[in-house]
């Protein structure tokens, strides 16, 4: 761990397509990361798996082939553009080293597991995201890393206007 | 909101009596606290609330007076050595600005309500602290917060040795 702020320290950051995450990465830039350099950004975003879309397929929808490689390239694209999104946010801090890590799973999993092969000084996340559904089901992803991670985990919530 | 690292930040500090929350404040004090001074520490300790020792009372211990004065001086004397430790903790740091703010009652209420109040840009907190049989009854009071207060919260757990 760092023994001084900003001195090389790896700010993991979990990044999804929603308004709570570009806010909780902005929030880290401006507060957390170091001014004078070093730190290491790891944008790191969780892929929908397939099993979600098996699921509704034996839910009785009928899923051709086209249909599930339809699906599975607007995941992908929804996907890039929020890490593409994050990146131009990382892009007015030049000083900061930004490094991405997409992985297909469970955002809980994906982001926890992450943070521990990373070595993650500080964990970054917003309060709510990955949406309404998939947190009634499974519970809060930032609940579920405050409690398992290792490391301090930061939970940014967006101010309501 | 601060606008950039460590420029007048108002940073909350949950203090209770445990080694997380002395760690939480540690971290925070070498990883969050502007090295170039301006931020301001509020050290926030939750008393335990009288009503506990009433409910103690009312299953059928014996509580005299005598005995009630004993204990409430007891949960003085550690609110008291609590925050003095959070103190001489902060005292290696002189660029920092602390101020102490002890209240009685649920340390979820006590907490929220206090980084509510003081306009705090940052709450920082252990994962487990105020105990195990409190958390088993109430809930984890960093899950509380990190999902009821409305600035952004770091929770910070100890490493296991």
């Amino acid at each position: 761990m760092a023994s001084a702020a900003g001195s090389g320290r790896r700010i993991v950051v979990a990044v999804d397509e929603g308004e709570e995450s570009a806010y909780a990465l902005t929030w880290c830039l401006a507060n957390v990361v170091s001014p004078a350099g070093g730190d290491t950004l790891v944008l790191v975003h969780a892929r929908r798996p397939r099993p979600v879309y098996a699921a509704m397929d034996s839910a009785g929808y009928m899923m051709t082939s086209d249909v599930l490689a339809s699906v599975e390239r607007h995941a992908n694209a929804v996907s890039a553009a929020a890490v593409d999104k994050a990146k131009r946010l990382c892009a007015d801090h030049p000083h900061v080293k930004v490094e991405t890590l997409v992985e297909s799973g469970d955002p809980r999993d994906v982001v926890c597991d992450a943070a521990e092969k990373l070595a993650a000084d500080l964990l970054v996340m917003g309060s709510h995201g990955y949406g309404f559904i998939q947190r009634a089901f499974l519970g809060s992803v930032s609940n579920h890393c405050a409690q398992n991670c290792k490391c301090p985990v930061l939970v940014v919530k967006r101010p309501k206007e």
